[in-house]
């Protein structure tokens, strides 16, 4: 298969053919299905995209841990996958998700608690939506 | 300044400290003011943030390209940005956009165009909202 064949089958093909990274990760975008708001961003590897798609619920890899994780696995706030989508060229993964409670781990609703705003030449950050609905160390031991 | 005192920095204070990865980018999801759909992901290095702050554009940088890219500079299909927020560790962006026409370089509102859905054990692709509102061909040159 030439290259823009190949391109052409990633771009307009049906195949699911995730383009994973040199780490073995898609960029995941999970997204509020009530509010559209953008919960947060985070990685899958192929065994978190296979997970998700047959049980309905995310899962995701962290970077950090270097693991798999079940999202809500500690904290309880699940996150039930109602879509998936795949971009263009297949390395991002957009889920529509019904969030239990809060998606961040700070106990904020939403990961984006912050609007970066110009100020002089650069810029700055303002709090938004960053009402807390769990605390984090009640959550997470230390 | 310790891990921790630096961590809480990132996460709960208000400076814009944008955490670029090792090539100097930061993972950029581009979502429609109008609908909440995700329109794209992308990513930004330093400059591209700081013309998008100052302008109110959408500026990118491409790694297929490695260069920086005003969107729609090519296809006059840009993005209005009326808010930029960043998550709790600050490698992350997300713009709420006017997009004028498609975002998707093939022609389509938004580069999510196909879901994936479980079949088997693996999964297939199913097109949705994948009409073209411009033919890729008439815009880019081969």
């Amino acid at each position: 298969m030439t290259v823009s064949a190949h391109s052409h089958e990633i771009e307009e093909g049906l195949t699911f053919l995730p383009n994973f990274d040199a780490a073995g990760l898609v960029t995941c975008v999970a997204t509020d299905v009530a509010t559209g708001d953008v919960l947060m961003v985070a990685h899958m590897n192929s065994e978190a995209l296979r997970k998700t798609i047959a049980t309905g619920e995310a899962w995701y890899f962290s970077r950090s841990r270097n693991a798999l994780w079940r999202k809500g696995e500690t904290s309880g706030q699940t996150q039930r996958v109602l879509e998936i989508r795949t971009d263009c060229d297949q390395d991002a993964v957009w889920l529509r998700v019904e969030q239990i409670g809060a998606a961040c781990h700070t106990g904020r609703r939403s990961c984006f608690y912050r609007k970066v705003e110009a100020e002089g030449g650069g810029a700055k950050l303002v709090f938004v939506d960053a009402e807390r609905l769990f605390d984090p160390s009640d959550v997470y031991r230390k």
